[in-house]
């Protein structure tokens, strides 16, 4: 698929195209929150999304773009979390089969839920080449289409459809802050604005430990991740060569959290707004209590991107 | 006051009177627990509520009822829960002061919680008589009106509104059911759905280690909790004198749950519908899940409680 498919036409095709499949997600806010963050700031739960994250958005656009005869041969991804879960229940709603390569090391609670949605799962090891390799191989073995978690660019239009509908709601906002891990939400998100509010500045968080998206932002070409030792699963993923260029033309900024802050933010979070969300979520609320000056007095949108954590490993 | 304050015309008012001070709190749902159930579970979540439970709707709506000359000299309550927080909140609301009797060993965040209302702490013993005696100082002391958590008809009237503002969003349901712990939940919801639909079954839901509800439910007169031990904090309390006639009138039964069940029901609400619910709240899903045959394809709202649980103390 070739970068121009990304048009706001094509934006507006494919929030039609989901809506059937997806659910409207509530946008909470929290008074307690705003006063300690001087910033007016407005929640789009996607923890209350089908799957448990926005994930759903993306993989449901995709497969809805696929050919009634690649439709019936399936899908292919290797994810270890919440694509995995999105992929296996679009799937399911499309009536065809998802084969999932997860890595031997993902958490059971992960593993189940694929299981549930009637997804089939291929261990293999933990690293991005045995990954790649398996999902090879079952995409000559079974005909399937391989559809990656982030770096697709229907995938990506899809999950800019959450920003969209938060702006529905809210129109007037002046920022919107998501998460970056692949950059599927953060590229889409910038790439929904530009269409429909281009103005509002669209801002990246990430963690400390994580950092391949804020250096490749600022050295303008992709970076590797050198740890991936954050609490925050979702992100430590690999930053994409179709989000790059969409983050570097429309992004505004990106902002990096220590683990400390995220942790502080997830507890906020869920004594604040009762909200149980994953660490990955909690980093663009970390990132916003950070950075008080340059959010004081704003109207900011905040995805709530997932939330699919164990109860058994809670930092808190 | 007595008992004809009761009406439906008192109702109507009580609805509008608190309007401006609470939150219309959203009702969710779960295919998942839908499934696991076998009915169809409409869950109104007052974890959402101001204070983060719908205590606040009976605080507010006692104070409202309020003199001008009593409203200057504040209010006095005894809790080591959630209506301290909401006489708290309401009293700050209203511009005036609320003295809390709290016994030492209540959790440090639901004295942090008043604190941070503006309440002021006055500690004292853990047993009833000491709460009492303090409570009637401080009305000595001050002048303040002293406001029993549950045992108060204008308390009862205004925790009802939960259940009413969840039969205007799904005005089909078969059933209700809610925890019970001084009975005010319970009785106000009861005496509510038999103005409004008298049709609709009105359920309690009790921890097994704090039955008096039930036993007294049984036995037609008002008897005393044997033990108290149980996860759901919030319905250590005895039942009230006011609240036991509405429930043996307009209540069609009170299920008896483990604590095992409780809990179980609590992970449930968190890993599948991603909130955060207090113990107290689940007791009511655990019943359903507990007598399943009762509820079979039935349409059943439930009213989570409050959202004010401790990260540092949890089950799981």
């Amino acid at each position: 698929m070739e970068p121009e498919v990304m048009t706001r036409e094509r934006l507006k095709r494919c929030i039609s195209l989901i809506a059937p499949y997806i659910k409207k997600t509530p946008v909470m806010t929290s008074s307690i929150i705003d006063e300690l963050s001087g910033a007016q700031l407005f929640f789009k739960c996607e923890n209350f999304q089908r799957g448990g994250a926005y994930k759903m958005r993306g993989a449901i656009h995709a497969m809805l773009n696929l050919s009634p005869e690649q439709l019936k041969h399936g899908v292919v991804t290797h994810s270890s979390g919440n694509f995995a879960q999105a992929l296996a229940l679009a799937a399911r709603e499309l009536g065809t089969t998802a084969y999932i390569v997860m890595p031997e090391s993902a958490p059971e609670i992960k593993k189940e839920a694929v299981l549930a949605y009637g997804g089939q799962i291929y261990p293999c090891l933990s690293t991005l080449e045995a990954r790649e390799k398996e999902a090879d191989r079952l995409v000559a073995k079974t005909g399937a289409t391989f559809i990656h978690p982030s770096n697709d660019l229907q995938v990506i239009l899809g999950q800019g459809t959450a920003a969209v509908e938060l702006l529905e709601e809210y129109p007037n906002l002046d920022n919107i802050i998501v998460p970056v891990g692949g950059g599927g939400l953060l590229g889409g998100t910038a790439f929904a604005m530009s269409c429909i509010k281009p103005h509002i500045n669209v801002f990246g968080a990430e963690p400390e430990e994580a950092d391949d998206a804020y250096r490749s932002f600022y050295s303008g070409r992709i970076e590797s991740n050198v740890t991936t030792n954050t609490i925050a699963d979702g992100l430590r993923t690999q930053l994409g060569t179709y989000s790059f260029p969409l983050i570097r033309e429309h992004v505004s900024d990106i902002i990096l959290v220590s683990e400390s802050q995220i942790i502080d933010a997830m507890r906020l979070i869920w004594t604040r707004m009762k909200l149980v969300v994953e660490p990955s979520s909690a980093v663009a609320l970390a990132a916003v209590l950070k950075d008080k000056t340059r959010f004081k007095n704003s109207r900011t949108g905040i995805v709530l991107s997932g939330g699919n954590v164990s109860l058994d490993a809670l930092p808190f």
